[in-house]
């Protein structure tokens, strides 16, 4: 059974590498190897159970795709994009990594599958960036995917392509909906919904961080824990549930900055609180005025997918995982 | 005013050209130019008013749409495609000509406008078969596109991709998306739908028909003239009031093939309705099972655009237009 993750490198790609060394069990299969792939070679952690292997490689590099797929990979993960700021900002580089590097990935599968019987899993890491306002009080698995960004454009484009690509029998593929994963570890990245982890993951360890929104904007969301478990569970779902409709809206959690606020004030207290500094940014203001807000997400709860019961629940998730279970001295 | 026709040469093109000449004015600017595009030069009609141009072009041909684009043509009607039957017997040429020419296109405009400022109008002829089942009873302005067919995925691409280009700035995008046209003229082509038109246009000039499915397939249709009509609508339309979504299907008639039958017969009498000769043709039955059958196309009604009031309508308009307003002997 060989595992291959791209995108390897990055904080979902590395949440996703830590559970499959912890239980590797949670995906069936015997003899596991693991891929590990990124721009950058990712770093091999430490292991007693599963093979590993590390390379750079960028999807968008001519014959990347091919080298990848010649060694026939049985489950893929495709985690690896350009996130939505840098696509916004770099019109070109988004396009080419998001939908070029994913076409040449579905490309390499087809070519290979002519040479010879193949016909991985893919489970493609997509996003709520695919909706655009206005929306109906909840998102319906039925919603129209209208992005207002080049990224969600990206990510809606690559959905298509995973469907038809799946139908026509060269892959086996399922795409899941993130929503906006928070709390996550580590420094900032050009992600405009970074702030929504900044807020509470700074000030938990005594630092100051900048909320450019209003405390009423509300937004969906998933820990980092959740989006691991999305991926296994797409990885393990029986597909001929899914139909031909092979993109999922996870579920998640709907809530506001201020109730995240609240949490970060229920579990860390009001000093926490103070270290966030309002300082309004027309830009994000705009850009998270499109996202969506709430999603009913009727299918993948049917089939199994659950999301986090509460922002407390979260902020306490993340101290268990990245603070080792306190915060200032005190344990949670 | 430079208006050029991509796909000039198809039946829908030709119409549009013809409807051009007939009335110049039906489109605003002075000192019109019409170029005329397809990968076989289109014919060039007898004209009085117009300045024409014809050329042969392949969009997925490398340096082809710059070379069109260079001319900075004002309005573009982009028909161009591979019909269904044919982007799902051959999957790469489908892709190719589909997505990449149409993307080919875009490129070119977004490109030439760094040189020198440049925001032409883009009508994409997008289709019904970005829908696919199970549908509800009559599919609303937000049901998702979840095609199944290589065709209906690479216009939903498309669309995405015109929404995201008219979205930056780069051109002034409208897709519409056409209901199945009929009567369609001429000689069948490899469109699965051909059918539709078939089992009229041929017993109307006293020849047999072949129906593949059953009476009670329903289906959304519009007349040649209503496309037509879309397609100088969506020329003409003032896209603020588009929004950022900027594809739009268009009104049509849901009718079954009975009730097409029932028309053929009120028009052409029973002898006619004889002609039609029913062989099932499993292939068909089951792409046609995933189509849409029946469109509330609200917004593209409040904006102005108008379908066709019954199939007897389609059928005289058709007798009209084609047949010089009789047939058999018998004026209609």
């Amino acid at each position: 059974m060989h595992l291959m993750i791209l995108g390897a490198g990055g904080m979902i790609g590395r949440k996703l590498t830590q559970r499959l060394l912890a239980e590797p069990g949670v995906l069936p299969g015997e003899g596991k190897l693991l891929s590990l792939v990124d721009v950058f070679a990712p770093e091999i952690p430490a292991t007693t159970g599963l093979k590993i292997a590390s390379e750079a490689a960028d999807l968008s590099v001519p014959g990347t795709a091919e080298r990848l797929i010649a060694r026939r990979p049985d489950t893929i993960f495709h985690l690896a994009a350009i996130v939505s700021g840098e696509a916004e900002a770099n019109f070109e580089k988004g396009y080419a990594v998001n939908l070029d590097g994913t076409r040449a990935l579905f490309e390499a599968i087809r070519l290979e599958g002519k040479k010879q019987p193949y016909r991985p899993r893919v489970v493609f890491a997509s996003s709520i960036a695919v909706f655009g306002e206005p929306f109906p009080a909840a998102i319906g698995d039925e919603f129209l995917t209208a992005p207002l960004t080049s990224y969600g454009t990206q990510k809606a484009i690559c959905e298509l392509l995973l469907s038809d690509y799946s139908r026509r029998g060269f892959l086996e593929g399922i795409g899941i909906r993130l929503p906006t994963v928070c709390i996550r570890p580590g420094k900032p990245n050009q992600a405009a919904s970074g702030f929504f982890s900044n807020i509470l993951r700074e000030p938990l360890v005594g630092q100051e961080a900048v909320l450019p929104v209003a405390v009423d904007v509300r937004h969906w969301f998933a820990s980092p824990r959740s989006a691991v478990g999305f991926l296994i569970g797409a990885a393990t779902l029986d597909l001929r549930r899914l139909g031909a409709r092979r993109n999922l809206a996870m579920p998640g959690l709907s809530a506001t900055v201020g109730e995240e606020i609240e949490a970060l004030r229920a579990v860390a207290g009001d000093a926490a609180v103070r270290l966030i500094r309002h300082e309004p940014n027309p830009t994000i203001i705009r850009m998270v005025g499109g996202w969506a807000r709430n999603i009913e997400a009727k299918r993948a709860i049917e089939l199994g997918f659950r999301a986090d019961a509460s922002f407390t629940d979260i902020v306490r998730a993340h101290i268990d995982d990245e603070l080792g279970g306190s915060i200032g001295g005190r344990s949670i």
